[in-house]
């Protein structure tokens, strides 16, 4: 595969992006893409300029749902949406669409995210902690939950880019539908989709464009929208309409058909989740092995395959990693601001050549450095 | 200015895209996007990999806001929004945002566009018809208007795409907020900004991309959303996070950008507006001067200049039409499902050319097929 990574204008290095959204892409896609820009499926026009009502669209957006349900093994009593208005966005329209008679949902607490998922969720009911790991301070996925039986479902977060704390099986909640914000571990591994009742992601980790917003929802939950819903947000009008109630966001849908053929090409879901484990445990590794330098504060059973997390035990010296890094062409590295330190994103599209750029660059900048510890 | 549109494969003739949404888009613009695709910006990265909270997104986004205002002159007392959704989430979001304690609204019925809007209105409020078209079947834009005293905005829907009926003046309502879907004609013309209490347009139509929405409020409006009002969908809130409350649609902004830029360059709204006048009169004339062959139903003065919409008199020829036409590389000529007929949607980036093609066809058309009428 030919990489797009153009040289370092600096130093001579390629670049690697390390952003934990909108994040790295893969080349091959980027470069079908640029190709076609301005001639779509021979039709003379750019797909951007392509009327989503023509024949031509709606074969495409078929063939993209198509392809995720494959890739995924959704089963038919599942209705994929695509929608628009980002995972964010998903943090209302779950309780508005779900909720129904009931006034209360749990939540499982476990970083950043689902922390900000949940004041969302208390707008619109009385949201119950199941689990929690806030008194570790996301160090880990809670072990003991607690749902209570008269609740409307029992959302996770399935990966906390800003804490890299993950969940590495798929949670069984029994008859309480479980839903699942995967925004930033989607398409990284196989998932046994019967244990959802609903999982949505925003696109732009593993899929790549910034608004696109998958559905995954079992079809007995629709039909239970709040009045005050959006029609364009109710899950239920969208799946009767296609999600053709409104303009679909048109170039995103045909980037995630492209991403999830070279998902297919690259050896499926298993790969993908191969990929991650390695990727994810060999950066882990130069942390650990270095360990009066740098720390990661998740166990390690818990620690995220997509977005390493991790500081310098000599905080003053995070600065100064940020800008050599820069330097050497490991762009995009600083931590969330809320949490600070390092975060390296590995999402599908960042080649084993970026991880190993960066573990050369961490070993190196340990060793000048440790005197300063 | 270099053109994209390539030969068409059976005739060897350029094609043109009619389409009415997403529509054509400027042929520098999408070349430009292309060349740059795989490297923004000198970042050795697609602006689709690219981060919404880095600085150099942050700098794109500042500046396509300025250019935005500079281009439509809108005062200081306005906040522009980049939001997601499309124009038909606004129909659902501006009661939600707008009423406050207000129980009622006035909605302008003028075609199958604002119809719909007001539907989707009746969800939220009690919606009073300020004036209305219907009775004449759409051919004009209302006259006589009677806007309640203690009503929570009049809302009207500037460019009717399916009918083909457009405002050519900014209406006064005095006290009462204008709110005006502009989706249609957004940056066809100056607008006097101070008209309106709030704007907003979906970007499929004179800016391209689909799912980027523009909002611009006049502030005082700000600050009385709904309760149940998803907080990424609050006006209020993201004005308070310049937009970026949730990640914006980060390639769709910088297509904007390029759109807006691409328009001042052609000589600003001003000829833009001079352009569709003069392609649209053209057009409008080749059915006038053959109006036992075409007919328009839109009253002359009221015709739009983005959407020209119109039957053959003999309606068996219109599946001929449109063939013949597709053959001869003029595509997406469809009328809207809901009427019918032919349309001919010529955005700013409708090039005379495609225009002129359209109008040879017209005339040979009618010429060959005159007997059958």
């Amino acid at each position: 595969m030919v990489r797009h990574f153009l040289p370092d204008p600096v130093m001579d290095n390629p670049s690697y992006n390390f952003a934990a959204g909108p994040g790295v892409m893969p080349a091959a896609v980027l470069e079908q893409a640029q190709k076609e820009f301005l001639n779509w499926n021979k039709s003379g026009m750019s797909l951007l300029e392509t009327p989503f009502s023509g024949a031509s669209f709606k074969k495409l957006f078929q063939e993209v749902r198509d392809n995720l349900r494959q890739l995924l093994a959704i089963p038919d009593d599942y209705q994929i949406l695509f929608m628009h208005g980002g995972a964010s966005a998903q943090f209302s329209l779950v309780p508005l669409n779900l909720l129904g008679k009931h006034v209360k949902a749990d939540y499982v607490e476990t970083g950043y995210w689902s922390a900000k998922t949940m004041r969302e969720a208390g707008r619109y009911c009385q949201v119950r902690v199941a689990a929690s790991s806030a008194d570790t301070g996301f160090d880990s996925m809670p072990n003991t939950w607690q749902i209570a039986p008269q609740t409307a479902y029992c959302h996770i977060t399935s990966n906390e880019t800003a804490n890299g704390v993950q969940f590495h099986h798929d949670p069984d909640t029994g008859d309480i539908p479980l839903i699942a914000d995967m925004t930033s571990d989607f398409l990284s591994r196989p998932v046994e989709i019967s244990r959802y009742g609903l999982i949505y992601a925003g696109a732009q980790k593993n899929i790549g464009p910034a608004g696109l917003t998958v559905v995954i929802v079992r079809k007995d939950l629709l039909g239970h929208a709040h009045a005050a819903t959006p029609s364009v947000f109710n899950y239920c009008l969208q799946a009767e309409a296609d999600s053709m109630l409104n303009t679909p966001l048109t170039f995103a849908v045909y980037l995630a058909g492209l991403v999830f053929r070279w998902i297919e090409s690259q050896g499926g879901l298993e790969m993908m989740a191969q990929n991650s484990f390695r990727r994810s445990a060999r950066l882990y590794q130069v942390i650990d092995d270095n360990n009066d330098f740098y720390c990661c504060r998740v166990q390690p059973a818990h620690r995220s395959y997509m977005n390493v997390c991790f500081n310098l035990v000599n905080e003053a010296l995070t600065e100064k990693f940020l800008a050599e890094a820069e330097i050497s062409g490991l762009h995009h590295l600083k931590g969330h601001p809320m949490v600070g330190g390092i975060r390296a994103s590995i999402y599908n599209a960042m080649p084993d050549e970026g991880v190993e750029a960066l573990m050369l660059f961490m070993r190196h900048f340990a060793e000048n450095y440790r005197s300063y510890v």
